[in-house]
């Protein structure tokens, strides 16, 4: 604790990532990563943006990745906002929209409603954003109890499919929550990040559009706003993208907050690749279809050595067995060489989130479990 | 105004950068950029890392671009922190070193201080981390008026050579405000974004270092973090980069807002291409000095056509002309293609901010310049 921090700082209790390992060879199932890489035309895209034209400022407006995102996810370019990654976008809407004077309404601090299992960034943005919040438990089943979103709220978030949980809700049923909110003009932001893995991936001709997703509902809902990534779908997380798709006002206010926070947060190359990527869609569906493929071969390999595994609907799967604590099955794990995600809280400190790598990764994450349990040779 | 804002976002008064024009060609001397292009091995590095790999995520720590600004700046790992620009940088600081609880003070919200006529950033960031300012006139010189720093206060920000006056001060000068602030632990930040254009330019054998750099006093001023740029000096605006030295708890807390606002949010590209920059110290002092022989040369010539001009020690020079407005010369540059930047305020109202381009694009301006004051064909 420095005596040169301010209170927000002091009170701050910021979120831990993933491990990148700089060093010894993993095999990386911790952060949800793609195993496969970006297509060639995405990485060209990028090379050839990366010339003389670095000397200047980017685009404040990103105007041809949105118009390229409007095209693929059919809406318009002023219902979409671009930023640097979609923690980035997160962090604008919590402070645009949730916390003092939420709907506009400036008498008293509502709560802001999400899952107790969810995004762990959630309470650390609203932590920085002087945010009061209410976290709901999920049912038994560890899904998203949707009845207890309506009730007067300062606004509600949770991503579909649900993380860690991997598990989806269906599109209309997140509706009528929207309607619940939109009553005291409070916003729903849903968190699609992985919803183009939900079902059997994206729908046909819809590019990267996930089949329970929100988005072509986006105009008949004014106060709901759809995050999206090109981290795990478009595999390009190393480059830091994301965006938003909502109604006009909602993507003024995200744009009000930028510009107080960052004029430039895009740079030109991201630009470049957001672009190319939605040129690219049908490319991305056949990934992610794959990532599937290997997410159903794996699931009932593991439900023979005895794990217990939560429907998953995303590039991951929530894992635990019932003989092994978490914490013993994440070190055993890394001990052979592969990572994944393990929190030591409550009702999921026995599980595991493991990523859903190439299929001979999982070869090896399934032997590497094998041995671990006790049936591996 | 939306019915689904908060009141903070009600309340924003946001930046608005200069024109990005998409369309018409326009000679640019309106956002400060480098009019050379960077140096090809900054260039390649960028083309490299946009690989397969850009399908994971970064370093969140950007460890590789952290030892080699340590190196090129005779510091230390743990005293640089990266952003993604130092708008980014800045808003960071902002929220971890000013208003509640400055300084560990828990009692009252005393003010924060910066000049009047300065970054026009820093009201916004004020205005979206609620933190009380007060600003301090500069003199009648338009210099900054050190003397009333040496007060209580919530800590202190400006830039050096300041903007968008251009003048420097000497580090000797600004150091006595380090120490007084340091008495209650308050944070100064000193912005030296344009400060490889002060004096002859960087000094040689000290990388990207301005002359008056207050870098190498950093050891000795645990309460001081400069702010630094890649967009001005090392021709990168379009990558935004920009990064902060300072003592460990000072990074320490700019990492701590950083982790509960985006995790990564300088990605792989930059992270190369800041690496690479630093390699290329040298070609850039170069270019610092080819950018200050232009602005020596077009000062006199337009003081002969009756412009009056504030001694500059940036890429930039201030100027107006006693018989026409601000606003007028503007618009009449405008129409000629030539984009400066103009604030319709106060004391600076009549003033001109023109960044310097190459020798051919200020010999355009000149001609403009000319026109329009009369002188001209």
């Amino acid at each position: 604790m420095s005596s040169y921090w301010n209170s927000r700082v002091r009170k701050l209790d910021p979120y831990t990532p993933g491990e990148q390992p700089r060093d010894r060879k993993f095999i990386k199932l911790n952060t949800n990563e793609n195993p496969y890489p970006p297509p060639p035309g995405v990485i060209e895209a990028i090379r050839e943006a990366a010339g003389e034209g670095l000397r200047l400022y980017p685009d404040p407006s990103c105007l041809l990745p949105r118009l390229a995102i409007a095209e693929q996810y059919g809406v318009r370019p002023g219902q979409v906002f671009v930023g640097n990654g979609s923690d980035e976008v997160l962090a604008f809407a919590f402070a645009a929209f949730f916390g003092k004077g939420a709907g506009g309404d400036d008498n008293g601090v509502p709560l802001l409603l999400f899952p107790d299992i969810s995004y762990s960034f959630y309470p650390v943005y609203a932590g920085l954003w002087d945010i009061p919040f209410k976290t709901i438990p999920l049912t038994e089943n560890f899904t998203i109890d949707l009845s207890s979103y309506h009730v007067n709220s300062g606004g509600v978030i949770f991503p579909n499919p649900n993380a860690p949980t991997g598990i989806a809700l269906k599109a209309e049923e997140i509706l009528p929550v929207a309607e619940y909110q939109a009553r005291d003009n409070r916003v729903i932001i849903v968190d699609e990040a992985y919803g183009a893995f939900a079902g059997s991936g994206p729908l046909p001709g819809k590019g990267l559009l996930g089949a329970e997703s929100l988005v072509p509902y986006t105009d008949r809902h004014p106060n709901m706003l759809t995050v999206h990534t090109l981290s795990k779908t478009a595999s390009l997380a190393g480059l830091r993208a994301g965006f938003a798709i909502g109604n006009k006002t909602l993507i003024e206010g995200l744009c009000r907050v930028r510009d107080s926070f960052n004029s430039y947060p895009v740079d030109r190359l991201a630009q470049a690749g957001i672009a190319a990527a939605m040129a690219d869609a049908a490319h991305y569906a056949e990934t992610a279809r794959k990532v599937i493929a290997t997410r159903e071969r794996v699931i009932p390999l593991l439900r023979e050595e005895g794990f217990r595994t939560l429907p998953s609907a995303a590039n991951f799967i929530f894992i635990r067995h019932p003989e092994k604590t978490g914490a013993a099955l994440f070190a055993a794990l890394r001990e052979r060489g592969i990572l994944v995600r393990h929190w030591d809280r409550g009702r999921i400190a026995d599980f595991l989130r493991v990523s859903i790598g190439t299929d001979a990764e999982m070869d090896e994450f399934l032997s590497a479990a094998r041995q671990i349990t006790g049936r591996g040779k």
